[in-house]
């Protein structure tokens, strides 16, 4: 690649870059837009006002949002969404933190070194810049031997540590963002709820009555209710084509409705044969719902071996949760509630629940998945090389024929020899994340969160390997390397880094807590060590062995760090200590509030798909003057 | 290898046996030997009337113990003994299954095929058997793709199949005693309590301050007690040179009795001195005591982190043992406590303690001996085998020229070859069990079994790596394998295997109930699994290749069960779980005598040193007349 390659690559970035942030700023203006940029405002009926009236400063672009963007300090961030969005903007902090310290190293320190040094190119000659090529700025052009490589020593040395450093600061700072969230939080279902899994439920009993035998038995004093799983696959397919239908039919009515006013007298045979479709379509919809109502019904007795089992307070789920249950440890397995709106209930129903014993069926769903997505992640490259080849140059000239005048131009064949491969490349990426998502809801993932950090997980090591192939195959991990002391991802963190609108258009679906945090360090960590044994083979290509040991101990001391941060601040990720739990228990007891909270969580638990239905009667009070007219 | 010499080495080996079974015999019905034999039966002044008579029985040698030895049932092992008893006896039985089932398999089906093939020696003659290769008789014997190989790999499958059986049954059988073992069991003080680490002690309040705020605080109801622990290394000391003054002034004192009494008129001078001796010993042994009881009250400043805190209930022993207690991880750590007399007392005092904090200590011990028993493990075979090669039979000549002419002698000469190296192994091999007991005891265990356990699974390691190693240097991989399915084994196996005298000479000094057996059950499947990947080596040497792939999902399927083993059986074997520990607390509560175990339970983990000395009063009572007679 030379440099006016890069230039213009880098020219054409920035273009779009600024199209997209001009166009943004003047669609967002819009109050047609509004429940698109801003669906919290809207929901919150604060924008309400915004509407009115009209001026010409909306259609000028703007730039004042972005510092609005940054303005709101983490309380407020916190207070409005969740913490989650906190350690989110945590992580666009650090990442700018790191690429901005690795772009001052890369730009001022070694770029400068790496350009005076000849070893690929003895002539020094600052006029032919632009077509020179962009190894002269990487470390190869550095002389073989030469004692610049020791500042390239230092600069890994010290990245390093500065790495090291802002990722503990971040760990602990994250850590106690979680503790105090915690200790500010109202009561939550969640807290107080474990997941039972595999119990034994005996012939003669059900399972719900076994749950209730057994909390009983051994926590009389804070077992509070339970909800046994069923199985309601059937069901949620009824609830669907029941919702369909009214949908079509509320479609329908509407269209219905001006016709009937303004055609009451003619076109008799018209209406009322749209009068005909919507009784058919009604007494469909009413049939319908009778069978939901029968499977809700049937569907108490199609019990899932797992129940939802709530306590009076945080700490007897604890120990629920941590201490093996029964002398099987297969059977009353426990595990964390979900917040109730991330539990994915489909799970519970899939065909896997065949299988007599849940802990069987969740290790060999497991099994599978790991295989399939490893094979996915390491076959990945082959397709996408293969189409890559059938689309050069000439092919395309084949295929269309009329193209060759515009194909022959410098500008379009660059363009199209430049970009073409990683667009194929791109299109094929984009269908991996919704693969994985698949893949990550088969394993037995009983929430949302938990099948999206799985898929993420999928994702992150899809792309290490992926890339980490790419480079293997094209040879260019010097040239890779470089890339990673240098600036020029900082525009594309930048643009990422805009927390644009957290405040309002994210609205969480669910809190994690930021426990998302230890992958961000994790990955880190890898780069780093990654780091590390690349320099450690440039240093030997570049015959200064010295440096090369003297890197050695730098991935060992990386990795004890990672070992301690996960002693340190990994468990406060995972869960709450004692103190915590009966701290919050002890400011329950005095909360007059708790009784009704308590009658809350004894149904937060609750399939949607065996809540009553509410069409019948929605229907039947916009309806049934519809009807009457067309009788 | 010849048969020849093999059939040497058995005959020897046999002939020791006999030789030590016959000894055996004949010495324990020595009544002078049966404190050597029977140490439990003296303990338990059962064996007492033996000694009474003699006859001409006791001098031949008899087999009868030995079916005696095999009679007790489990039942009255486990009474006599400790479930640690019965569970060692398991593995004999489960090792002797497992090669008896080989032997047979071996010797009856693998043996005659390997011995009927032609690939080593084309003439079929069985004349000449004894200067044969053992390789006739081993699988490179059999010719190259030969069909009878499907017997071998039919023997692969059917043999593991086998041993995981075994391995199952034997998981859940002892596991079910281990369950019915702790039903069994009477309160001991190890289930109440855990040992907290790294607590955090506010300056102005002391350690055992700190840990009785925080308890009361947040177990009210279960709390019961807490003793610190102190640093006695000082202490220890003093009372060691105290004990070590106390035994020679006892001696010194049985010395003189008997010429005190005989020559009380007479020798006056030479008596004289030697009570003035005694008066010495006695006035230094004063002066060590008052040191010792100076420390004593000292040492109560010398407070490591760290406590044992006792519960009134198992449930609550487990809560804190299973839950992060403080909002820092490194602090506040629990783990399970050892049962008194298991506790490692010098571990507290030792040079680590000086670090500051408890966590950092641990860790950077625990990696120094990682490191050190790494090193050991791969270089051990380097100065063994300098040593061995410097014994060779020239070399002996050169060293002892007077031994010439026996060393000539060809009987003498294979002894040499074939035993001195191996002998030389076996030296140096003695060495390595106390360096890992070292180490292990450096690392951070807390008890003596803790100690031993971890030492043993070094010296797993450390034997597989070097058999490995001593294997690929030997290149006899083939051979080794074929080992392994041949029966030779089983003499030794049933030599060590005669559970003898356990319930005589073994008595426990702790007990872990069992919980070496999931060490047993990784190191057959480790065996497997290295069975199998030499098995698809072997077959695909022998160009058998569809056997070699036939045979990889082998490994897979055996490293899958060993995963299930792990979910199923594993947690059992670490804690107990609610549904146990409640049973047990509640029996407790019905039980008259608890109040005094826990008032037994609060003094319990008392370390020894602070103990109070008792050598004054029983040298007193002993003395006292001695050293008025000398006055």
């Amino acid at each position: 690649m030379i440099v006016w390659a890069l230039l213009t690559s880098v020219g054409i970035n920035l273009g779009l870059c600024l199209l997209f942030f001009t166009l943004y700023s003047v669609l967002r203006k819009q109050p047609s837009n509004l429940e698109v940029y801003a669906p919290r405002l809207v929901a919150a009926k604060e924008g309400s006002e915004q509407k009115n009236g009209f001026n010409f400063e909306r259609l000028l672009p703007t730039a004042g949002w972005v510092k609005r963007a940054w303005q709101p300090s983490e309380d407020e961030l916190l207070s409005v969404t969740s913490l989650d969005a906190v350690v989110f903007m945590r992580i666009f902090i650090f990442s700018l933190r790191v690429f901005g310290f690795a772009g001052i190293v890369g730009v001022l320190i070694l770029l400068p070194i790496n350009y005076l040094g000849n070893q690929l190119d003895v002539d020094f000659d600052f006029s032919d810049l632009p077509n020179k090529s962009l190894d002269s700025f990487s470390i190869s052009n550095v002389n073989d031997g030469s004692k610049w490589l020791w500042v390239h020593f230092c600069a890994v040395y010290i990245f390093s540590g500065v790495v090291c450093y802002l990722l503990h600061y971040e760990y602990g700072y994250i850590s106690s963002k979680r503790y105090a969230h915690y200790y500010s939080s109202k009561p939550q279902p969640h807290q107080f709820t474990i997941l039972v899994r595999g119990i034994p439920v005996s012939s003669g009993s059900s399972c719900s009555e076994t749950v209730e035998r057994f909390f009983t038995e051994y926590y009389p004093s804070t077992y509070l209710s339970h909800a046994v799983v069923r199985r309601t696959n059937e069901l949620q397919r009824l609830t669907n084509d029941a919702e369909k239908l009214y949908r079509r039919l509320v479609h329908l009515k509407s269209e219905t409705k001006p016709q009937q006013r303004s055609r009451r007298d003619g076109f008799c045979g018209l209406f009322g044969r749209k009068v005909d479709v919507l009784d058919q379509y009604g007494k469909k919809l009413e049939n319908l719902e009778d069978n939901v109502r029968m499977e809700q019904l049937s569907v108490a007795g199609k019990e899932v071996p797992a129940a939802f089992v709530s306590f009076k307070s945080r700490l007897g789920a604890a120990i629920a949760l941590h201490i093996q249950q029964g002398t099987n440890p297969t059977e009353w397995v426990t595990e964390r509630a979900p917040e109730p709106q991330d539990v994915h209930w489909p799970f519970f129903s899939s065909s896997f629940t065949l299988f007599s014993s849940s802990f069987i069926k969740r290790w060999i769903s497991k099994l599978v998945v790991v295989v399939a997505c490893a094979a996915l992640t390491i076959l990945f490259l082959i397709p996408v090389v293969i189409v890559q080849g059938l689309t050069n140059l000439e092919q395309l000239e084949t295929w269309f024929p009329f193209l060759k005048s515009i194909l022959n131009l410098t500008v379009v064949s660059e363009v199209i020899t430049g970009y073409l491969p990683s667009l194929i490349l791109q299109l094929f990426l984009s269908f991996v994340p919704p693969i994985m998502i698949m893949l990550s809801s088969m394993e037995g993932c009983i929430s949302f969160s938990q099948i999206e950090k799985s898929a993420c997980t999928k994702m992150l090591w899809f792309t290490i390997w992926n890339i980490f192939l790419a480079n293997t195959l094209s040879g260019s991990v010097l040239y890779r390397f470089n890339i990673f002391l240098e600036p020029k991802k900082i525009p594309r963190i930048l643009a990422d880094a805009v927390p644009a609108q957290l405040l309002n258009v994210y609205a969480p679906k669910y809190d994690t807590g930021g426990r998302f945090w230890p992958t961000v360090h994790n990955s880190t960590i890898f780069s780093l060590v990654l780091m590390h044994v690349i320099a450690i083979g440039i240093f030997g290509l570049k015959k200064l062995s010295l440096a090369s040991s003297l890197t050695v101990p730098l991935p060992i001391v990386t990795l004890l760090f990672n070992e301690y941060c996960r002693k340190r601040f990994l468990p406060i990720f995972k869960d709450y200590p004692v103190e915590c739990l009966i701290k919050k228990d002890r400011e329950d007891q005095n909360d007059p509030t708790i009784a009704v909270f308590y009658d809350k969580l004894s149904t937060a638990y609750k399939d949607p798909a065996l809540v009553p239905i509410r069409h019948p009667r929605s229907t039947d009070d916009h309806n049934s003057p519809l009807l009457q007219a067309g009788v």
